[in-house]
This record gives structure tokens, C-alpha cells and sequence, in this order.
């Protein structure tokens, strides 16, 4: 049996995680011996726009999502945050005021978020941060934020004003329009250690399926006609500069987002709600863009002609934790038969 | 009827918080009229010296005692935080190695400390915070922190060695033997806003039955032959200064403390663990010390007579809210008894 590639997963939150999932259990079963090395073989990118600070603590929604996921803590029914919650000290703070009071953090997601303040006022850095909580649960992936700069997404809205992406996400559900985003402090952030040289030594590298403007536009940049995201400097020109297979997982299935909210993102960009539109402007390695292959769901299959990235269908709903392994072993497959 | 009195206590945590309550309920009982406006007629200038940051969050053990109990929310089983708490976020916070194992917030009270910590690092002072948190649970005395400095009580060991107060009294019940107390920073420590105000218009100040060196004399300063805590620095003085008759409450029955452990507090200072002996340190103001007077135990009263302080006795044990408010009764009685 041959050793496991090195996988590198770039990814939002709730829809790259459980992708995640079923990778890393198609990885578990495919590769038997290589489970107590799987750390070295998978690591997951994970976009840090959607990070905080709420009421003085440190909230990283994606990077959580993934570990509560992958260590089977998390609450899927509810699609977000950790199983068996309670809510008692977002009570508290919501009674003396302080905080967001439309953004609930549960007490056990809460523990998560202090601790890792506090190590941040210690002057840990993210990654070591991110090493420690998925150490304490387990999860034998590398997981990296894609930078330790607090580079967060903010929404300009048609009245001019600006917001934290979680305000516009979480309290206005996406609803009120967005004419563009913005990376706050973009130009100082760097990609966190570890991150350039995961891609640099990856076999292959996969798009998840999260949401390609917030969740990996601000990774790797993201651009439209009517607009853009620059994602995090130098992460761009890692992947488009490295060896591996570079294979994205259609976040859109028929013109509707999977998860999430993807056509509120893609509009102000100028970008249909489409898988093939999203590829498009991801773009082919051949022509200087990300993707070597793109794995789109069958009711996309007819639409994936004009991308110019080659392109395999199959279905892509996330039904069960096999059919997710399935599906990213099928993502897997397609790297190979692109590798050049 | 005439005006409720203005009485400022002075206080600790537990033992002042159940005294202020009985004196607050004598006061409601006496001044029927007054108790819309009582938060004017009380103030309770608590000790900060226990205070401390845990996990980033900001700890004040004295005040939150203090508003607990007189809103009727604490958990007097337990003798300290509120009722019906539990600790999911503390044992989270205990697997990720996170703030101190040894000492568990629970939830409901991690709210405030949270509350308070995100206030604090806005620029808020700690009295415009305690007083949010007050109006919070319709607490309608006022309550102002010592001081608003960081001025935190530390304990040397015999192995010369220097730990939080909260390390030595909650991790080691204060059976370690302390050489020596100090208060950190506490050359730049000022009273805290109202505080000098508070005791210049104060017409009887009374010394809550707290703990002598590490809650009281941390406010007003405490010497014996052995060592001394300094206090907040002006406080003392402004108690001396003052037309009010300071009445002090003996935490000490029968030569046991009523609450927590003055012995090991009293011993390094030199000081003798009775009513008596606590009396002389604090001394009497014809001798340019704090008391014109003093309320003891009848267990106390033979051994009374030396301390050239006029000395009442009465039983002291807070056996009821009722017992508690005749107790605090018979301190005004004293007050007015000895007024010059």
C-alpha cells in the first residue's frame, strides 16, 4: 500500500468541515497504517475572516467548526458550535449589555473562546493557539488558520456604512445588500507559520466546498467583474506556484448554495450563483488561475462545458459521513488523473 | 420620622456582605420613607486586595459577594458566588490548562467577571462598572471598590516566595504559614471615585465584621508588632478626618473567627486572634486610631476592658437575616451612643 498523499484542504467553516470529515474518514479507511501519521499527511487551511472579539473573548468560527467536527463534539443538527450547549453566560452578558447580543456563543464554545484570548494576551500565536486546542481533542489533522493577523472581513452596505462580516451574517442573516468586502489590515497580514510551507509540499490541494468569497476568497483571493477579495498575500502565489494537484469542490449544486449564503457573497461581486460561474472565476491553473480540476454536482454537469477547467460530475450532497468520504475520495481520484 | 443617618461600611466579602444586608434591611425596616433614597443614605467601600485576572477575565470576589447578597442572589449554602450556578465554562477552561485549576468561576457568576473585564479593557474605571452591575440587580445602596488601581494582596511564604492572595486562601485554605502580607503597586494607588467623599459625609462609619488584616486593613491600613498592611493610601486618614463615629463589628467570637481564617492573617502581624487584641491594633481614635467604639460577642465582654476603646457586647452570630439586621441596629445604637 502506497503512503498517503499530502493533503492540503483549504476551507471555511461548517460545509469545509464536514467535508473534512469525510476526507479524513476516507483517509483513516484508505490508508490503515497511516492513521497515527495522518497529522502529517492533512492539513487543513482554514480562513480566519469570520474571527472576533466578542465581549472580550476570542471567537475563530471556522477553525472551531473544523475541530469540534473532526473530534465529534459538534452540534450538526444545529449546524454550528458543540453538542449539548447551553447558553447561561451569553444570558449573563446579555442582561448587563455587553457583547453582540444577537451573537449567542454557548457556555462550552465559550470555554474555547477564553482560553484561547488568554493565550493570545500571552502572546501565543494562533497556530500554536489552534496546535493546543485540537491536542486536547484528538484530532490528528494539522489545522493552520491562514494567518495569525487579526485580518477580519468586514461588509460595506448600501448606506455607506461598514460592519463586521459576522454582524451582517449572523444578525441581518445576509439580508441587507452587500456592495463589497474588505479584509481590515490585509496589507500587514502574512500567512501563519506553516501554512506556505503545507502548500509547498502538498501532493494535492483541495477547495473545499464553503463559500468562495468569504470563506476561501479570503484565503486565496477572489475576483469578478464588479469586485474582489484579495485574500491573505502570498498564499495565492504559494499554490499557484506549487507542484500539486489543485482540485475545488463546487460550493453551489443547481444555482443554490449548499450552506450558507453564498449568493448575498458572489453578487456584489459580480459573480452568478453557479458552479460554473464560481469556477470560472477561480479560474484555470492554465490560464493563471487556481484550478487544475473542479468537482461539480450532477444537476451542474451540462452547465461545466465553458469554464475551461476540466471538470467531473457526480452527486455532491453531504447525505452521510460515507457519502462525504466518497465524495472526497472522488475529489482525490480527479487529482490524480490531472497531476501533471 | 427623622432622615436615615448616611452610614458608610466598610467591607469585605462574605461576613460584610451578610452584614451590610441585615444593616440594609434594619435601615429599610427604620426609615420606611427613606428607601427610595437609601442608596444615598449607604455606601459600602469594599476591598479590592482579593481581586484578580483569571483566564482574562477580571475577578472582584468582595464587590460581586457584596451585590449578590444584598440582591438576593447569592448562595448562602455555599457561602460565596450565586445559587443555582454551575461550572461548564470553568471545566473547559480546566482541560485546556487555562487560568487557575484550583479555582472554579461558575457560570452565571463568570458572566460578570466578563462583563466587568470587557468593560475595563474599554476604559471603564471599576466604579462606574460595579455600578452597572448594581443597577443590574436593582441593588439601591452605593457600592464603590477601595480603589480602582490594581492593588492586589500578596502573601510571602516561608520559602520566600511571593503568591496571589486568592492562591494561598482558595489553593492552600491558608494553612501554608504567610510571613508577611503586601499590597501590589499600592504607592499609586488612590481611593476610587466617591470613596473620600463618601466617608468625609459619612455620619456613622462602621467596620463590617470582615477579615482584619486582608479585607479591612487592606482599605484602612492594620499594624501590629510584627508587620502591618498599609491600606489604600488617604483612606485612613480621611476616616480619621471625619465628624462621623466609626463603630467597628468584631470578626472575631470567643477568640474563633466568625468567618475564613484571621488567625493565619493575625499571626504574622503579631497580633493576637481575639476580639480584644484586633481592637487595640485598629485602636481608638481618642489615641489617633480608628474606633470610637467597638461591638463584641458576649463571649468577648469579660476581656474587653484593656483596649481603651468603649466596647458594647451582644450576641454577634448571623443567625438570620433578622438577628443580622438587629445586630447592625445596635452598631447605629453604639454610634449614636459615642458621637461627639
Amino acid at each position: 500500500m502506497s503512503a498517503a498523499p499530502h493533503i492540503v484542504v483549504l476551507s471555511g467553516g461548517v460545509g469545509g468541515a464536514r467535508f473534512t470529515r469525510g476526507l479524513l474518514h476516507h483517509l483513516h479507511a484508505a490508508y490503515p497504517d497511516g492513521v497515527g501519521g495522518t497529522a502529517a499527511r492533512m492539513t487543513v487551511i482554514a480562513n480566519t475572516g469570520d474571527d472576533a472579539w466578542v465581549a472580550g473573548v476570542r471567537v475563530c468560527p471556522d477553525l472551531d467548526s473544523i475541530t469540534y467536527t473532526l473530534a465529534g463534539i459538534s452540534d450538526d443538527e444545529r449546524g454550528w458550535g458543540r453538542r449539548d450547549e447551553s447558553e447561561r453566560v451569553s444570558a449573563e452578558l446579555a442582561a448587563y449589555g455587553v457583547g453582540w447580543p444577537w451573537f449567542t456563543l454557548g457556555d462550552l464554545d465559550l470555554g474555547t473562546c477564553i482560553a484561547r484570548a488568554a493565550w493570545l494576551r500571552e502572546g501565543v500565536g494562533l497556530g500554536e493557539i489552534t496546535r493546543r486546542i485540537t491536542d486536547r481533542w484528538g484530532v490528528d489533522i494539522q489545522l493552520l488558520p491562514a494567518t495569525e493577523h487579526e485580518a477580519e472581513t468586514l461588509v460595506r452596505l448600501d448606506d455607506d456604512t461598514e460592519i463586521h462580516f459576522e454582524e451582517w451574517w449572523v444578525r441581518y442573516r445576509a439580508k441587507r445588500p452587500a456592495l463589497a468586502f474588505r479584509q481590515e489590515n490585509i496589507d500587514e497580514a502574512t500567512p501563519a507559520p506553516g501554512v506556505l510551507d503545507a502548500i509547498a509540499n502538498a501532493d494535492t490541494i483541495i477547495i473545499a466546498p464553503s463559500n468562495p468569497v468569504v470563506s476561501i476568497g479570503t484565503i486565496t483571493g477572489f475576483s469578478g467583474p464588479g469586485g474582489s477579495v484579495p485574500g491573505i498575500p502570498g498564499i495565492r502565489d504559494a499554490v499557484l506556484a506549487s507542484s500539486a494537484a489543485v482540485v475545488g469542490v463546487a460550493p453551489i449544486i443547481g444555482g443554490a448554495a449548499v450552506r450558507g449564503m453564498a449568493e448575498a457573497c458572489l453578487a456584489p461581486l459580480g459573480v452568478e450563483t453557479s458552479a460554473a460561474a464560481v469556477a470560472r472565476a477561480h479560474g484555470s491553473r492554465l490560464s493563471g488561475g487556481l484550478l487544475d480540476a473542479w468537482l461539480v454536482d450532477d444537476a451542474d454537469a451540462a452547465s461545466a462545458g465553458d469554464t475551461g477547467v476540466p471538470t467531473r460530475a457526480r452527486p455532491l450532497w453531504f447525505t452521510s459521513v460515507d457519502e462525504t468520504a466518497a465524495i472526497a475520495a472522488d475529489a482525490l481520484e480527479l487529482a490524480e488523473s490531472v497531476r501533471r
